[in-house]
Formats: structure tokens, sequence, C-alpha cells
């Protein structure tokens, strides 16, 4: 099902369309006819992994279907500073009243996927995925995780219903790892694995011992991380995480774990830059 | 109007919790006890200046409505690192549950007001105003807009309908400033101000002479900046734009503009760092 | 953008459709076969400012996409009794289960151009704005303002968040005019413009001191008005309001204030009254 | 249900409040405090019956729970001018911004009751039933018909859902009122009567025969109206409708027909007047 | 109107989308490239009755406006075990993505036309109507009672506001039978019958008297029914009510009673038996 | 998180509520005073296992706050038939108003756990899971899942994205079943187990090798279903599935499956039977 279709993403294009439109575009209102006709190019203003495309799109459309596309990248491509992305024809009010919106919408999911495409690439090597967590700006989790998929990592489940993690606060309140992935493992549904956050080589320990079938290693130095590889010789995946910079993933990726995740990959992202380029045409159509 | 009350922000304090809780949090009700209770400490983990925590309650109550808290800090508040921000007590699985949708609010506005708390402390001059732009993430600009006013910022236009702005694509379709202005001033609701962007003196001077309220200055130099407060020697209000990085907000303050406009806040904030701590109360309540 | 496109618009549409329509049109659907096609002509029945024909068909698409229309007139026209104003075609259904919900919208829109006509003709004076209010029905301020602007009328304020209106309660809670003002200008975005509403000549002399830019007379008689206007001088703008009857609006036009603002243009209008004649045709399509 | 409990009712307002706060309050945010209170006096400034009452309580209590009121009129009541309707305590902020939302409501309401109240007693015979029609603003279908009721007046039915209306373009279609009917009574509910439109004594026959329960009589004279109650001898009912206005109302009433039916009780009544006088406190709760 | 165009029928199918789909249908999305197009054939795997037909093609089109159908059955017709019903084609990922939630609707639907079927045919009497009750799957009384008139019943009131009845409850808490229509007949609008529970030969009486227009006879066994046909002798209309099972239909229907209304019609009908085969083309559109 | 705090729950519980009242319950509104009292007890009619009595109790809460209960049974329990189940005080009103689509929530979430608990004690083997399938009635997924686990039984995914199930169609499409277990491992979250529905043994085989964790074995006859067990060992967790009856549930059981699953528990349980006996209270509160 493509993106831009599915129904939480047109509920959220709409809720920002709104947002930024109120009653009207006074200014557009005002200064431009009805009637007049425009064309955009929507230019990459530095090196990004595009992501987001199909969405800027449907946000034109949803206050016009009048406006025409003619795409020149796809989402997931990296695209060089100052190629052109895509060219929009239609009615220029609809172009000046829908452009900031699809705009917010297109630099934070390249954004996204170009920091995403950095840590992936740091990495090196294929095995590991560099994936994300719930971390998202609110409302923007199907957006924020299908970006880092542009990026070329993976997603960790999509919220507290798609996955198994139990943490600190889980275990701390069950007793012990072990009782904790003995009641999820009475209860939850047989789909889902059980995924076990631990702080130390003991908790690995009960962990796998418990039945974990991942292992999140919270915050652990690169030696420690190396250490928990050896011991669970791949009897359990394991992932690392907490505040993992771009100047250390590849060194954790070297200790054999199966994932990265990193937070900051959807909550600090910079908003890639995009211009959009506007021209009348008052001419008939 | 208290933030968390207004209908807009409740409405995406229900999305964000349903995109995470999806048909539920299944870690913590297999592991969970329905009837435990929980205690929780929410942290500051770096220096900040706090934005969100009513909000960041609302989330809980919106789960359960026998959440407690002792706040020890208001918004707008700078907090120390390691400071504690405010206690929470009520049932665990409530705790859990809303969790990181709570602090995904509170990180992205700290994080956003902590930002713009930097520019404006580095502007020095108590009557240039910091303004944010339209460059929100979507659904979220109601709430990125109080941030930078928790950070001391102010307050552009909150979307296409509460001010009139004029830009380069406006002007071309209109034909030059002088005739946008006008069919401005002949349309808009006499409570807005009109204002103009524009990239060059000549710009400026056809602006004042149109009756523009203000101008955008856009991408321009420092010096270019300078003659451009020299030229309308107060007559119409001047707001710089564009790209500005936080080591040039000074130089640009010092010219006399009286606004100076930056996407960044809102657009490419990194999340400020919190810490929720969880413990578990079996006893009775 | 159009305004049978504007999200809002179609949300009201869809709720007006739904409270008519219920789970279904039970005489339609007993006596009404579905394949059956039908012809519709609406008609003026007193003479008339069109305003809402784009919504009336946009109710007739919201259940049927087979409607088609052909317009002899545009919202704006002045229409006289007895004219054709619009050509209908499509499912009988369609055509009688939307018809009242159509009428509904284009009656009282276009109550309220006529009404809003009358007040701008007797003005006479050009350069008076006859203003529309917030006392608009509630759910239907944005197609209420609408409907003043086609009747020659101009629109204040959508709301409480694109103007500022500085009121008597506003005045006494803060003090005084003079701290009103000051706070106002301390924390408003910098679009908008300063209105204060004063009873007497004392408090225009105050608001003109504090840096109004707007002053509203409220309830004051024609000769105070006349006062008002001579004592300002064009330096700031002045709004006469308060149960101004169309008898009076010539002569408090002649004052020389800039505006003048009618509740009554969207409280209290008449709704226009046409006809929808329907012809069946049950030969094939 | 009490009225602003029904869920409908909850979401006219708060598209009401929404429609008016957009992002916020401008001027009152800057102006004032939000730890002031206030008291708030709702006066009628005109004779009128009272409906919305409890309408008019919600919208302030749906921004704030802080609200608290002392009723002095019930619904239904008749308020003589300058008597004091209710009084209000709470947020100065909350009775200032929820103050024209709430007077929306109660004004078109109240005068929607007035209205009807003025057709009650005009007729003065106990037998007729003033009925209102399906004539009313969209999305307040609910809240116009309670209004009626509350002015003494009787609902017809409130869509197309609960009452079978076989009107001429129903009739035209089917190709008889006999076949009209025919067809109803084969597929609708059975707890729905059938009512037919006429326009002349042999429709009248011909739905009597046919087995209609109700006959409106459109837009005929009182001297045909009166043959029609002559021709029918009680064995259905009869509605006269058709731009009856306030003085033919008595005389129609005396020709024994059962309903008289008014659509200008909905669509054309004046909001009736009433103010809000609302008094600073700035001491502690 | 067509059932699937119902605003609250679109609604319903997406609700029950998004349940389905949450944020991605992730087994087709890994193992489907979106290129792929698909052809599926609905069978029936069982002799059914059709209902819902409409709503099932719709589920598809809500996801992707590029499914096509070919019809070879109405909702209404009879289909025997093995038929195909309707072939399907578009976009693999579409049609596996909506088949389960599409088929939901069908199924259940489908179910329900059968098991009125079951009870019209067993009934043998045209003049008697099955009817459903209000005992409906919570948000789809709109589907359900739409499915028991494609089975060849008939629709009781949609809900408490198209049809009054008053119920032993009712009766209590007036006093009597008398008192609660007379209060009915009072108050409710004039379009609507009056119909009464009523438990006994002396209710019977009272309620006729009242001026009752339909009795239902609650639980009552043949003998009492046949004794409350003869006693009534056509002057009101007769409901049979209460637990009636498949094999008493008959007889009961046999009595004379006008309804025989069956709550297990839509609260305890099986799901009928539908599969849809799908195959790939992977071959270009 | 407690079922009737769920925002999708609230959502459908006024989506229910109101296709009920509509605009409103014409006969109680006009038969019972709103200011009398009511009280009524829950009983069952027959022997049921309880599920939905929170929702049944937030029902009436939706439309009164002044509802209070007094609960004899919680979730889960078995009750006997003519059991007290719960006693409800408040508006009369509010209980005869809420009372259908209570009872219509809780008469279809009892007869799912009632009909659930036959098919677990029929396996009376306690290492078997009896699994719910995503047969449910669309809207109500939630709710027929949490009833499924109410009686005892587990829950299978939520829907298409919580659990990896790789279809015929999906294996047709893919190729094979290896290319397409390869395809989802490669592609689908860390946290999902992969399911592979198979038809013969030659599928297990396939599966087990291309790394499935769970093989559901669709429509397979006893004896296939034990050479399955004994062919995979335990290596991988096995489903047995496709129209189970009640009376061969035991016997699957045996064989050692891990998880047997019915469509038939959510999309063809019998409404369990309840009544609520209604008492007015005309003395005051």
């Amino acid at each position: 099902m493509a993106i831009e279709n599915h129904p939480a993403v047109r509920r959220i294009i709409r809720l920002a369309l709104e947002e930024d439109l109120g009653p009207k575009d006074v200014t557009t209102d005002a200064v431009v006819d009805s009637t007049w006709k425009g064309e955009a190019i929507l230019l990459a203003k530095e090196r990004l992994v595009l992501a987001g495309l199909p969405v800027f799109k449907q946000v034109f459309l949803e206050i016009s279907h009048d406006v025409c596309f003619e795409d020149y990248f796809n989402d997931g491509d990296l695209v060089e500073e100052g190629e052109r992305v895509c060219l929009l024809q239609g009615p220029l009010s609809a172009l000046l009243g829908a452009e900031r919106t699809a705009l917010n919408f297109l630099q934070r999911m390249s954004g996204i996927a170009t920091l995403t495409r950095h840590y992936v690439e740091n990495v090196g090597y294929r095995k590991v995925r560099i994936l994300d967590t719930r971390k998202t700006a609110p409302g923007l989790r199907r957006l924020d995780k299908y970006s880092v998929s542009m990026g070329g990592g993976y997603n960790h489940r999509f919220g507290l219903y798609d996955g198994v993690l139990i943490k600190d606060n889980h275990i701390a309140a069950a007793g012990s790892i072990t009782e904790a992935v003995k009641r999820a493992k009475a209860r939850v549904p047989h789909t889902l694995k059980i995924e076990v956050e631990v702080e130390d080589i003991a908790g690995i320990q009960e962990a796998v011992k418990a039945g974990a079938d991942v292992i999140l290693l919270d915050n652990m130095s690169t030696a420690e991380i190396k250490k928990a590889v050896k011991l669970v010789e791949g009897r359990v995946m394991l992932e690392a995480s907490g505040g993992i910079q771009l100047d250390r993933v590849r060194e954790i990726a070297a200790t054999g774990v199966n994932f990265i995740s990193i937070g900051a990959l959807t909550h600090s992202a910079k908003a890639a830059d995009f211009s959009l380029e506007v021209m009348t045409r008052k001419s008939s159509n």
C-alpha cells in the first residue's frame, strides 16, 4: 500500500494543511487571481536522500485535483545539491497555499532519511541493521519510520503492540528477568518475539536462560558489547542501544551485534534543505 | 487558555497515544498486574529550558484519571542537568504505557525552547525579537510555537491566515511589489499588517512607498541589512531572515532590525534529554 | 483555494448531510427506483445576491459523483426573481436526497449576501467598508464570512486569533487602556494590528496615545462619531459598531469612519428564497 | 438525555469553539494573566423565550472545568428585558475566550424560541400544533428543533429518516399519488406514518383513498384549506404549509387543520439580544 | 443512495481497514513487489443470499483506486455453492491487504441475509413481514439492517428516533399504558406511529383504547397471539416478538399477526462462507 | 490499560450510541420525566462467561455521569442462569436510553467468551492454545479479541501489522516458500516471528528449512497433523486451522500441535442472553 494512501497518513496531511490554512490564505487570496496557473520546480539545496515525495505531492492534491507532477527522482534516491526533484503544474493559488505544508513533510522526512544513510554508510558491515526507535514526533510515527527505511535503516517495532520489549521497569515490577519473560511468554501472541533490555553480563545470562529471543544491551561500552556477543554465541540476537553517535557506530558494528538502534534518527534529525521555485503563467491552461 | 486544554492539542495527544498503543501495550499487559501502583521521577539529563510539562502530564491523564503529579518546575524555567522536574504517582500500567508518548512531546518541546533560548541569549539586545516561522513539524504547529515562546522567542504568524506575507512568488504573480501591496490592502481584513519580502534595496524602497507595515529582508548580508535599517529610518519594521546561524545572530541584531526569524528553531532542534525513573509499589494504594 | 474545497467546509457539508439523511431517505428509497435519472432547475424566487452556489453543488457531489451542473450565475452576482441559477442532472435519488441540505446552505448564504448588499448600497460612499463580526452561526463562520464578502462587505477578523481587539472587559482587567495596549504590543505577533474598543472621547485620546492602530467606537451617537473622526485626524482607523440599522448606515458612513461593523449581517439575515424544480427521466442514461 | 450531553451537540460545540479560538485568543492571552478570576452576569436585553442555556454553559466548561454557574431561569422560560439569566464565575481567560461562541448559540436558539412563541401565541387555539421544518442551519438541526420546542412549537420529522413525506417530485416520479403511496407502504418501516404533499382538492381525495395518514396542503389559500378540512372530516391529519406569515397563522388555525409548519422559525429568526457583563477579580480564589 | 456511499458506511469501512492494517501489512509489504498485479475470484462456498457486495468492493477501492471489478451477482441474489460472485483485478498488494476486511463485511452481511431468507421462506405467507430489531453489532446497525432487507425481511425502526415503542419500563414509569400513550401522543412528532409492548390480553385492550397504532405481543404463546388477533380485529397492527425460533415462525405467521420480529437475525447469524482466490500476474498491466 | 479506557473502544462506544440515539430517544423523552430516577438489575438468562461488563457500564456513563454501579461479577467469570450480574442506579432516561446499546456490546462479547470457553474446555490439554483469528466484526476487533481472552483463549495477531503470516497467495506470488520466507526475513521488524501457511508435508519441510518460526497447517486431516507434529519434532511451533468444529478440537489437540485457531469464535458466536430489569423511583434522589 502506497505510503500516501495510508488512512493515517491522509489524516495527518489534512491536519497539517488545516493548521496552516486556517480559514484561508489571506495573502494569496488577495494577491493572486483564482484563474492564474503556475509551474514550480522542487530543487534540492544540499546533498540528501529523498523521502516523502509522494506525501509532498499528496498535500497539493488534497487542496486541488488539478495539480500535475513530473518526478525526476524516487524516494530512497540520493539527490545531489542543485538537482531538480519534481516539476509541478497547476492553479497558482494551490501551489502557493500548499507549499509550506508540503515542504514541512518533505524536509523532515528527507532529513531523517539522510541522517539514517550516514549511519548506514558508517557501519560498512552489511549484516548489521541500523534501527529506529519509538522516539518519533507525535503523530508522525508512520512517516518517520518510513523515512528511516528510505535511508537504508530498518524499523524496530512500530509501537507498544507489535513487539515485546521488557525494559528495566518491567523487570523491576516482575521481580526478575526470569519472571518477566515467563509472564510474557504465557500471555503475548505467539507471533511476537520476546526482547529483553539488560544492563550487564548477568542480565544477559539470565535472559538467555529465560528464553529471550533478542537482548537489548542498554548503554554498554564497546568492550562490554564484545563480551556479550561472545557470550551468547548467536543463540539470541543482540541489539546495542543508548545514545550512540555517528562516530561510534562502526566500532559497535564491528562487535558483531545484530542491531544498533538510534533514537536520534527521528528525534534530532535536521530538516533537509529544499526550495520550491514558482513561476506564474497567466495565459490560458 | 491552558495549552493542554486546547482542543487541537488534545487531538494530537490522542493521535500520538493511539499510534503508540495500537490495540494494546503487549509487554506491560503481560508482565504487570493491573492493580500494581508506581511512582516515577522525571529527570533532566542535560541543562535545558522546560517546555511541555502540562502536555506531558495530560498524556498520562488521557489513559488514566488516577495519575497524580507534583511539579518542581514550570514551563519556561531553566532546569539544570540532574534536577528533578516532576513526580508522578499512579497505576503502574498507565505510567509505563504513556511514558514514551509523553516524553516524545516533552523532549521535542523542551528541545525547541532550549535552542530558542540560545538564540535569545546570543542576541543580548532586548529590543530585537527572535521569531519562529511556519517550518514546524506537521500537526505540531501550536506546540512548536508555544515552545518557542517558552524559550523567550516570539511567534510570527501561526499560519497563512493571521498575517499577510507577500513573498517573491506573490510579487512575481502580481507584477510588482506596488501592485501586490495594493491588492492586499484592498482585500485583507484591516486587523492584519502587510509584510513584504524583498531581496534588495530597490525592493525596500518600493515596499515602503507602497505602504508596507513590515519588510522581510531575505538572505541579505549584514552590510545590506545595515543599509536597509538606515534607509527606512523606523518608518516600517524590518525582519531579517534566511538561514541565520547561532553565531551570526548577535551581529544581525546589532544592525537595528526589529525581528530575526529562524526556521531552525522548529525544524532542526535536537530533542532535549530527559529520563523517567519508574518504581513499582505493590502495596495497596 | 475554492471555498467548496476548504477542509472545514467539506466537514460541515458532511455533517449537514448526515444530520438530514440519518440512516436513509426512507421516502425516496421506497418511491424512487435507483436507476431513474432526473433533471433539476434551481430558480431564484426573489431578487437576491447569489452566494454558496459551489457549496450547494458540492452537497450533491458528496452523495453522488454522477451529478452534473450547468451554471448560469456565479457567486456575487445579482439574480432577479424568477431567473434560472443552475441546471442539475443526475440520479434522481441523489437530487432528492441532497436537495434540502443543499438549499439550506444556499439560502442562508445568499440571505447574508443579499442583506450585506443592502448595507453596502445604502452607504453610497466607496471608502467605507461594511464589516461583518464574529456573531455567526456556530460551525458556519467560514461560510457566513464568505457570504458577506460576496455581498460586497469586508471581513473583520475570523476569530480570536487573527486580530487583536481589546474590549471593555480586557481594559477593566488590565486597569487602563494604556496598560492593556502595552501588554498587547509586548506579546502579540507583529503581524497583527492593535484595535481598541472605546466608549467615549477620553478613551479615544488614551488609545491613540497608547499606540492603537484601530479604534472601535462602541454604541456612539452619530455626533460623537463625528467628533471622534475629527479628533483622530486620520492617525488611526476608526470602526463604528453597535446595533447599527440599515437606515442609519449612510449617516454614519458620512462621518468619515473607515469601517462600520454589523452583527445582524450574519446573526439575523433572512434566508433567501430559492426553489428546486425536479423532473424525472426514466429513459436510459 | 440532557441536550448538552448529546454527542452531536458536543461535537458542534467543539467545532464552534475551535473555529473561534484557532490557535489562541491572542488578545486575552496577552492582556489577561492566567491566574485572574472573573465573574459574569448574563442579561436579557429584550423580552425573549430562553433556549440554549445548558449549551451556553457547556461552551465554557469545554475550555475550563473551573467555571461555575448559578441559573436564574430555565430553558422555555419567558425572560423580561433587563433580567439576569445566569451568573458565571471562573478563570477570567475562560470567560473571555468562550463568551462569543457561547452567546452565538444562545442568541440563535433563544431567537428561534422567541419567534416560535409568537406563532404559538397568535394561534390561540390549543389544538393546532405549530411545527418546524428541515429548513435549519447546516449542522444545527438538533439545536434548532430543540429551540422550537422550547418556544412551544412541535417538531416535524428530524430528517429524511424519521418520517415519510411524499412530495411533488416523488409523485411525479412514481406517476401518481396512488402509486407513490403504494410503494411507500410496501417498503418503509411500519413505525412511520405516510404523509403526502398535495396541491389541490383532487390530490387530497386521491391521497385519502391511497391510505395516507397525513396530508400536507402546500401553499393553499385559507379558503382551500377550509374546503380540505371539510372534505377529509378527520379521516386523516392535515398540515398547512408554505410561506405562512405571523399575521395569517390565526386564520389558518381557525380552519381546523392539525398542523401549521413554518420554515421561517429556523431559517429566518432574528438573534435574541443578550449581553454578558464581565468583572475581573484579581484576589486569590 | 447506494449503500456504499453512505457517509456512516464509509466511516465504518475506514475504521475496519485501519484496525486491520495498523501501520502496515508487514507480510505483503515484505513479500510482494509493489508493481505486481493480481486477479482474484470471489467464490461462494455454500448456498447463500448475497449481501454486501458493494461494501466488499468499496473496501478495496478505499486503499487503491486501481482495483476493477466484474460482478456476476447482485445483492439479494441467491448464490449456489461454488458459484463465482465477482472478479477483481488490480495491484496485488491491495488485493491482499484489503482481503480479510472486505470478507469480514461480506460474510457477516450475507450471513444475516441468508438467515433472514430462511425465516421468510418458512413463513410462506406473503402478508406477514419478518422484521429485524435493534439487536445489531455495535457500529454496524445500518449494514445489518440492509442485510435483513436483502434477505427479504423488513426493517423495524433504525434506532430510538424513528419509531415510538413504549416498553414495559416506560409503562411502569408512566403508571399505565393509557398514561404512557397519552404522553407519547402529546409530544412525539406526528410522523411516527405509536407502538406499545404488552404482555397480556388486558394490555392489548388498554393499548387499543389508548389509541396505539401497533401492539407488540411480547413472549406470548401461539394461542395467546391468536386470541390477540381475534380481539383487535385489524383495528391496530400486531407484532409478535420474543425468542421466536425458525421452526415456530410459520405457526405464528398463521395466527394473522402483521409482523414477526427476530433479534437473532442480526445478533446470532453465522458468517456466510466465501473464499477469495488470488492469482499473481507479474507481467505489465 | 483498562479495556473501556482504550481510545478506540471509546470511539466505537460513541459510534454505537449515536447510531441508536440519533437526534433523540423519542419514546423516553415523551414518556419519562427528566427528573425521575431508576434502578436496574442486569441478569444472566443463561449460563455464560461474562465479558464486556466494563464496556456495558461505560455506555451508560457516556450519556450520564450520574449512573452508579455495583458489580457482582468480573469479566472472565462463569455466571449461572438467573444470577444477578450488576446493579445500576441513575437517571431513568439514561438507563432506558443506553440499555439496548449497552446490551448489544455485552451480549456479543459474552457470547464470544462463552463459545471460546467451550472450545477451551473441550481441549482438556493445558498446553494447547485456542486462538482467535482476524475474522472479527468490522470495527470490533479489539473487543472481539478481548472477549476471546476472557473465555480462556489466546489472541493471534491483532492485524496485518503485529505478526507475519505468509499465506498461499504470498507464496504463489513470491514463487516458493523459501523465497517468501527469505524476503520476509530480510525486511520485517526483528520483533516479529515468521509464520507460514502450508498445505502439505512438502510445504512443512520447506518452511522449516527456510527458517519459519511457526507453521500454519491449513485444512489438514487429523492424521496429517499428527504426521506434521512428528516431522517437526518441536523445531517450530505448529498451528492447526480451517473450519475446526467443537467436536473435533480435542482430537486435534491430542496431536500435539501448539495452537488451534478458530474463526467461528468471533464470526459466528451466538449472542449471550441477558436482561435488564428496570425499576422507576420517582422519589427525590
